[in-house]
């Protein structure tokens, strides 16, 4: 599959990592880290893995499938943990993942 | 599942890591580069979710499951590939990719 | 520093990212692997290292100087050697990563 | 340099990697998660440089000086952040973080 047709993929992922990344420092700021502590967890895992996928999708890697069904996953446990939470970045950080998942579900299916 | 457990994996997963690195370099120094591509490709795929599944393991995350289970498929069509071909590189990174595989498997099936 | 003042540059260690990783795998695929074989391997690392300065500026991280430095340095060397090679996918990443090393500077400059 | 050569520094990295992403983990279960807030975030950047680190020197990078340069100071700036706190994933952490940042700070002097 040509790399061309991962675009859209890509930078939900990218898209992803940025809110991932952002969401976990952003957390760690809150007066009530601990309430937080599972959401920086996912977020790390989510970012890391969402780099990942982007990077194979580059590459039109043979393994763009495999990565992207993980990464499905991993965005929808990070996307219902960051939806449980109020704040601005968490709320962002929620659509970011349930788009990303989406997009990578869709990729497994086809690649 | 505490940290612990995962050590055995976790060593794994850096061995392959760097096995991958090391055959991804060393095949871009061989006469015939061509024959190499894919291996190169498959190699670089293999060391990045290696390290990743590292990561998320020494994170004791609970995403460790899911990523430990992409990573061996990887590791088996990356080690396939290697086995293939005579240079100690590609020999030593296909040992290592089975031995990954193999851990990444049991992970996968406990966590 | 907040993270919206990254925003730019994280656009561009993106951009590069996705360029290094497509550029690598399109050099895999030329007729004449061994001449673009220090284009794979210098793809490959600015890829790496511009996630990297993406991951730490999107958590406004205190180390964001230091890898945008190291990103800078390294997108500056891989641009140059993708400058020397006439393939679309070479051009265009030549221009990613000369875009990437100035905010990169920039950034190193400024944090 | 032959890449037999960064073996200790590789292993070095991957030590630390380690300690790191154990420690993030670890803070963020601690009663006190917002005292450990920096702590955190510099375990994630430094867990991330590391592992960048022993990709490029297991490929015998031409990069592998600048990576390894900024590696040490991440590193550093780590270790002196997990050396305050009492906890034996911190203690742990600091000691990893040292030595790497020596075995860094001597391959970016050698390469």
């Amino acid at each position: 599959m040509p790399h061309q047709n991962f675009t859209s993929c890509i930078a939900a992922c990218y898209d992803c990592a940025e809110a991932c990344n952002h969401c976990a420092a952003s957390c760690l700021q809150e007066q009530d880290v601990r309430m937080m502590a599972r959401c920086v967890a996912l977020d790390i895992d989510c970012a890391q893995i969402c780099e990942l996928a982007a990077a194979v999708m580059s590459r039109a890697s043979e393994n763009s499938k495999t990565v992207c069904s993980a990464c499905a996953e991993i965005c929808q446990v990070c996307g219902d943990e960051c939806a449980k939470h109020s704040m601005d970045h968490c709320q962002a950080c929620a659509q970011a993942c349930r788009r990303c998942a989406d997009e990578c579900r869709k990729m497994a299916a086809m690649a």
